[in-house]
């Protein structure tokens, strides 16, 4: 079976229910994940000349997802609360998801990030909060934090940013399967279905 | 059990196998659906300032779009070829749909026009072709396009319109149920489900 890659942007809220389910449902058909983090903003501004999240600058698109999201987190039994700032700067915690993909902790990291901007509220471009969810996830603080501002990480978010644009990405979440895009929350059983039939 | 308003623009591709899938789907449950044929142009120009469609202002979206249609009328079983022209104009069917509501046929006229859009490549904007449609449904064609071009059949179409933008509407295929807004065909069965519950 050909692995489902996971594309995700952590200030994107449609990608908050995707990652926390995304693996129990892939698991449960034995398919592998490759964890995706990516920047979307560099994305929007290339393709669509935006400088801000598209639910900002078309109101009526904002309304609709923010109740829409409510809906959807409901249903599925997660916690949601609506961030004071959005969209916020992922940044730091991409980078970070980078460190842990080196050693193993991206999934965990990844929902607790994604909490953590979704349901606590809480500012993920902060280094101290970004320490405290590497604590939870048992990481070393320190040097994972000093390790997410080396060049090769750096580097390695704005390449995995430009593949995202090369695959043809204009969204998060996004899945990639055997050469097939799909777009959205909505669409992970798909994509889950295209991995298990190819 | 609260009614399904099912909410469509003729061009809009994905309300292509929402039309066709609404009324078996929802008839399932005994859900009474109300056909709210609209203009979508007016919308995209009022909430976005797009004079066209966003699937071909924005490349990457437009690619996926036509990839993701492929992929959702083969799963459902429906004949899909890509229009030559897109998007048609809808503005003549959208027009004639609402005498189908006064008339009774409403719903069959509404998927022969998706039919002829997006599986037989005609243009819908064409009189001739919706005269032949009508006599497919058993319409009186001459009186119907007259009825159709009819001050009051304007208006309803331009209120219509009004309607769907006081309503939250920003794109198409949309239902409304109990006060709430899903957008898109794979809402479909969240609406669906909603109505089922209030």
């Amino acid at each position: 079976m050909a692995p489902l890659e996971f594309w995700y942007e952590f200030a994107s809220t449609y990608s908050y229910p995707a990652a926390m389910e995304v693996e129990d449902r892939a698991r449960q058909f034995g398919l592998e994940i490759e964890w995706r983090p990516f920047l979307l903003g560099p994305l929007f501004f290339e393709q669509s000349g935006w400088s801000d999240s598209p639910f900002n600058i078309y109101p009526a698109k904002g309304k609709y997802m923010w109740r829409d999201m409510e809906r959807i987190c409901d249903q599925a039994g997660l916690a949601f609360s609506r961030p004071a700032v959005f969209p916020q700067n992922g940044l730091l915690a991409a980078r970070t998801a980078l460190v842990g993909e080196e050693e193993g902790w991206i999934a965990p990291f990844t929902r607790a990030v994604y909490s953590a901007n979704f349901s606590k509220g809480q500012d993920i471009s902060e280094p101290s909060i970004i320490a405290s969810l590497l604590g939870d996830v048992g990481a070393d603080e320190t040097a994972v934090l000093e390790r997410a501002k080396s060049p090769e990480i750096k580097e390695r978010l704005k390449h995995q940013t430009q593949a995202a644009m090369d695959k043809g990405l204009f969204g998060a979440p996004s899945f990639f399967v055997d050469g097939e895009l799909f777009w959205g929350h909505d669409r992970m059983d798909a994509a889950i279905d295209w991995a298990k039939r190819h």
